[in-house]
């Protein structure tokens, strides 16, 4: 930690400082400049900034390490690939994972299973535990949801990801599912993540709506301070003015996250813009940036859909999209 | 529902959506003007708009009914009154709740009750278990935080309010705590609203980080829609891209929220600033522009404070204000 | 426009609506739903909407045409091409700007067209009047910046854009450049919007930091109500609380602005991240997304250089990125 | 500057940033923490700080003096107060600006004064170059405005502030007009700002739609670095993600600003809200926090208003929150 002294500070309001540092067990280095004098408090001691900042004669006082350490690539250089019964993310694999936003009957995940199966995908999507902002809307199919989930992968031989949204449910999840998704709005269920690290199954982080990508980054090391270290990172739109799509995707976060972490990032573009019609492109722009994976909607027949229908794809839509995607990956020197 | 047509679509494409809104349980009012053909699709039924708007020769579709009911001056016309064993918020009477961060030890909340005691406040705050960002910061005492809360409170006559987190933690909750608070990180944890709707204590809503004001009333919609009629809303600040302050207090949600609902809306000056200095002029701020009441943290020694302190008042500062407060609110015709 | 009262309101509060807007010279049209009566206004009066909200009885006031005409698909419906001397933006053609930040010496200038001619690049980008949020910083070579512009760019058969700040300069612009620049600090400078919609020449419009995508086309209705039709807009990054990077570039405005208007769309990513290392990857997302051009900050030697070396690509690098460019716009069957 | 490198970075690295610091004109000091070495850039240049952060090694750096030097209260320690013929903004006084959003007519200036002046307000505004979103509306009266403008002032013995929107207007608003204002739209119009540093008139200068509080005082700056030292500054809210109000009003920039700058603070309630009944409540919230002055729209007749007449006050409403203000402020120990 730096703490930058108001210029012409006096020597008392400079020892003060010194004093209260050292009393919460840090170290402290003086450098004075031509304007302002420095404290370098060196320690590993977690303390409030702002304590420091109402001290006399503080300018701004500045952390200097990084929050998070195990999720950072300081802690580890290399990528990190997760691998999902042989589906890989991260290190130059990109994964796909499609499907409905709700499990609705067996009969529309079997359909829609079917033609996600022939384009190639091996990850399906369902919610069976929906969040929903109004208390009268479908609230999900809950066990019974998993149960078809897991009984139409297992015909396609395909992996599955579906949203857990509190700790009382995650042993249901561990028996049905295999990848764990924490939702934007949980991103700070800080009992949700703690207990998730405690399991051993991959977790798919969806970034909060207004989260920074070091509170992001922060959530992720909840879960891996726990012991879990399989977590695949979603950025899926951040809250801003503009309202001609629902949020804004903020592409940008794929380069900086992967430079400051060695997680995967998936990008979600459903949830991001809210129109089957802008999907298409933003999840080009993913792949053409560097995203690890996708997590697209996809409904055999989005008309009758329970949820979200306005934002999932038609099938045919979907398998042609796909190839285009291969194709960037290709240049790239990327692959599904 | 409204649905506008583009201009000079044709009666296919008008005729199509007619047929749509029809089979979704609609019925259909078609009023031509010389620019657009607006539809009217008048029902009760649940439906996404943006499945409309995915239809030939739709330009825009129009909500034109409130998706909340009970919480809105509609359904209720006058002030809700929250009495919380004598001390009121809301119809002309502004509550005052103040208290630390958290519980750190039975000295520390007798030596701060004491001082508020003495200056008139009625409730207390205090927490017991933390949403902390971080995974390596003090995650509160526990229950053994809320004995402590409750024993305090009882010897100064105090009510007492502190942080739920999770649905398990609300039985203890409803044996030591007077108000239960829901954080702003908790807002849309739908579980935890819907469980609380089943209690009968007055519940605390805070404004989530990047919630609207609708989103902010629908997550009060679900407590009240499952019976529990007593909430007070609090407005503790929004994430903006100003960050000279931790979030952006928005003071004009008061008179917005009082204009659409008839419950009663407290601010929070400590979390919305995170700086002491700032929190007596925002405390003022608040009362001049209407709210029902403030929570406050306040600490015996906020130096030496566990979490927080900075921004925590000093019961001096406290006292000093809390009399400007008063001498502010009879200007305005209200009343602690 | 579109009145909505509130649920039942007397037939008095209805009368009166609608002897308001017709003394404001609309004609009413009433239609009764079950809930809620709806008054049409139509008219081509211009008023604003709010006069009309604070009406005993009004529930809300809904406009439904938009408020641009010249700019919008509905005006126009094939995509305008913007030709700059052969060098064609829009319609399948994507175009490619690069160079310095800044006009520093005809050497500078020299050396780095040479570069980007090499690549294949035709049109040259350097400021000579620079906004600079400090008064203290280096404000730009003037109309010396804009001869060595037009010399070198001559010299290599490129043509050349640069940024015009104030009505007066407009002159000197029309001497010296093809391309007329409005920065995001200016797209609401109106007088100078005014004047530029009075000449013939192209005008590169970027978007405001903080300007909506319906304000931005207003600002390009403006130019084009002048009679000058040749207008580029370009999204340039918006402001947000995510600050790890400098702005936040919106790639959904790349199909939203396509969807509702003819005008070609441009994305700046040297500006929008404001780092090196993020624009390659912004770059090519960009082309994926579906953009329409380019316009990069390159310098032959960034580290000299006098602003934004920073966010300024090397010329190799930059000639790695336009052939990686070049195979992306392939794929989704467009070319430079 | 504070140059943080990363964790075992190598000598080499740290050789390299010391001598590229050295080459740009700056003295260096190294100190070596446990984790972290931290270089001390000493000396006066301007050096964009991303140029150091893309030096391999670099972790962090960190500007330690202010951009802003004349505006800050480490220049000047006493407020400033801004004296317009008598009447005073800053130092506990505290101003009050009223009248309507455009000039009209005489008559309803005159009408509009007259009422204003009988409440005590000595300070009346009026635009005759109006900033507007949209091409098709009305402009204002320009020249013609102005005169009327200071005619009617003059009558009623009031001062008199109007936007200027252009360099080429000064010399039309030095003749008439007492204090020139600068839209929030032209905060960052620098040419305007320089141009406005050479009068020696107050100038009211709005802080942008997204500006941070550093980047208005940096507008501040450049005024003043022209010699003009008579600035008042005009908070008028900010663009945020909440729509039900037009903005999001920020009272705490007040006490920040205070904190930083010796320059009084004004608080705009009728822009920043756009609603004239959430007017009264923010002008009393603005009062409370510590405002140096309102300015707020009044219109005799409202609802025959050209332009923002639903933000308008009636003069009987102003005249009695004017009252309420008045009782507010003692209160607080300032006056009117």
């Amino acid at each position: 930690m730096l703490i930058v002294m108001q210029p012409n500070t006096t020597e008392q309001n400079i020892e003060k400082v010194v004093n209260f540092i050292k009393s919460k067990g840090f170290e402290a280095h003086i450098s004075k400049g031509s304007d302002h004098t420095v404290i370098g408090a060196v320690g590993r001691k977690v303390i409030d900034k702002r304590d420091i900042e109402l001290l006399d004669g503080v300018r701004e006082v500045i952390r200097i390490s990084s929050p998070y350490k195990l999720v950072s690539r300081v802690f580890k250089q290399e990528d990190t690939i997760i691998d999902v019964k042989g589906v890989k993310f991260g290190g130059g694999h990109i994964g796909m994972i499609a499907g409905p936003c709700t499990v609705e009957s067996y009969e529309q995940m079997d359909e829609t299973a079917k033609r996600l199966c022939e384009c190639g995908v091996k990850v399906l999507r369902g919610g069976a535990f929906k969040p929903r902002t109004s208390p009268y809307a479908f609230q999900g199919l809950g066990e019974e949801g998993l149960k078809i989930l897991r009984e139409v992968a297992d015909k396609y031989d395909m992996r599955v990801t579906s949203e857990v949204m509190e700790v009382s449910q995650i042993p249901l999840f561990e028996k049905y599912v295999d990848i764990l998704q924490v939702g934007a709005r949980n991103m700070q269920n800080f009992n949700l993540l703690r207990s998730l690290g405690e399991i051993r199954k991959p977790i798919l982080l969806k970034r909060g709506l207004s989260a920074t990508i070091e509170e992001w980054l922060m959530s992720a090391e909840y879960i891996m301070s726990g012991g879990n270290r399989e977590i695949i990172l979603c950025e899926r739109g951040i809250r801003t003015f503009e309202k001609m799509t629902r949020n804004t995707l903020d592409i940008s976060a794929i380069p900086v996250v992967q430079k400051i972490s060695h997680l995967p990032i998936l990008v979600d573009p459903s949830h991001a813009t809210g129109l089957r019609n802008i999907v298409p492109s933003m999840s080009k722009a993913a792949i053409a940036a560097g995203a690890d994976g996708l997590i697209i909607e996809v409904h055999y027949s989005p008309e009758t859909a329970v949820c979200d229908g306005a934002q999932s794809l038609y099938p045919d839509q979907f398998a042609e999209l796909f190839e285009e995607l291969k194709a960037l990956a290709k240049i790239i020197k990327k692959s599904f």
